[in-house]
């Protein structure tokens, strides 16, 4: 968004933060909630809900976990560098199961389908950002091979 | 948002609600929220932040109620009518409440010009969709022009 | 809680705002949000998902709005009465439309049942603030008459 | 809270959660939000405002952090094991961040003190959810030792 970028580049403190992943990661932060939020509504009223549960488990907590990480990446001021990568990696961990399961219902559902796209999307933004403020440049990829489910 | 509008329409229940406002009302919501969230924000970091003291509150409680609001509006399923209605009033409320605050700054500063433009823009989107779910059509003129301060 | 009662006393501003009922309201709020959140993934779980779709939804609407809410009655600076009013007008109906959603469920299920006790507990919060802070002191009881459903 | 136990127990999966110490952490985490929001509000009523920039960026962050944190684990259905992990490493994180923040101001401000006390007892109980659910017991002490400002 044009708007958000120009509100990003007036911030008082706009220069000494690394501003050039933030206006992305937090447009497709903006559609994941939206998107999320939709799929699990659609989920709830679909014939086969029963076959949706997880889904719609995965749907909201992407939402929730993406609502917080974009009030956190908009803040200009003072960031705590390590909860801004920690929330990064949740939120990138959120994405990818996210994903994952809505792109098993993809052929199914036109809304899965498109659910399991704006994910990755949004995990892609967060990755960047990640890289972007790490110094080690990004996250172990072990830490993403082993998306199991608890207990 | 394009993808946004495609999700609307592919709920299992797209054809029983009143979608033709929705799509604009959601993305007015979501900029708004991330320009509010960035505003209060830039307000904190500003020299005179004393000034800024009631815009930062504006601010926060816009964010707030546009992101219960956004919630609710992306269900289409099983909608409470009278409680989207509400909701929608609620935010056409603090929409108009930060926009006049920002106002006030505006001159002074960039990121409350943006942000009273935002809030405008999200208050006429939510007025629309009012319109379009109520019977009545408005609601009253009167309930706007008596936005005061507590105590 | 005790804890937010001091806290509540310290605001620098307390002795100007009416903080009688706000803890109260507070708790409330607080528990409703964790207990509407708790029944929309227990309803989820259920073998007969299917018949509690309208539930799923008014848990979510309910727990967001008292989301918003509760944020913004947390806040002793500067409010805006009219949206403090139309927030919590928003909010009664919320937990009045999820407590009548739930109370049909509340024999077949537990977690049905103790959440139709919490909103109601939680709109009768919001109903004495709306009293404490409204100058008409309560809200017309027509708004709670016709709990409607979209379209 | 009792109610919430109450609740915790009567889901249709609970028996196969661990759910010992969820009760704990949520009442942890739902203080958290509501004194982080205050002592946000608190801050930015007080004279020295421009001395609690940090402060109440800290606060903000954290009752975002908290709010999505409570709302996933609120959740016990088909949970992902490495994203409850993730999101509650990054809430130990946002509770020390705040913590350690608001004790520097605690023997000016008594809002800052309580708030500090508050987010001490939330980062322990989502260490002790962290060490339940983590195989590895507990997370890397490394971790904590640099909690850093951006840039």
């Amino acid at each position: 968004m044009e708007t958000l970028s120009r509100m990003l580049r007036v911030h008082p403190r706009a220069k000494e933060t690394p501003v050039a992943h933030i206006g992305d990661a937090l447009d497709a932060l903006s559609a994941c909630i939206q998107i999320c939020t939709s799929c699990a509504d659609a989920c709830i009223s679909e014939e086969h809900v029963h076959q949706l549960r997880r889904c719609i488990r995965t749907d909201l907590d992407c939402a929730d976990v993406c609502t917080a990480t974009a009030r956190i990446l908009s803040r200009q001021s003072d960031a705590i560098s390590e909860l801004v990568r920690q929330q990064l990696h949740a939120c990138v961990i959120a994405c990818q199961a996210c994903a994952e399961e809505c792109q098993t219902h993809a052929k199914m559902h036109e809304h899965c389908r498109i659910c399991a796209e704006t994910c990755r999307h949004c995990q892609e933004a967060c990755n960047r950002m990640l890289g972007e403020i790490s110094s080690s440049g990004t996250i172990p990829a072990e830490s993403f091979e082993s998306v199991t489910t608890l207990p």
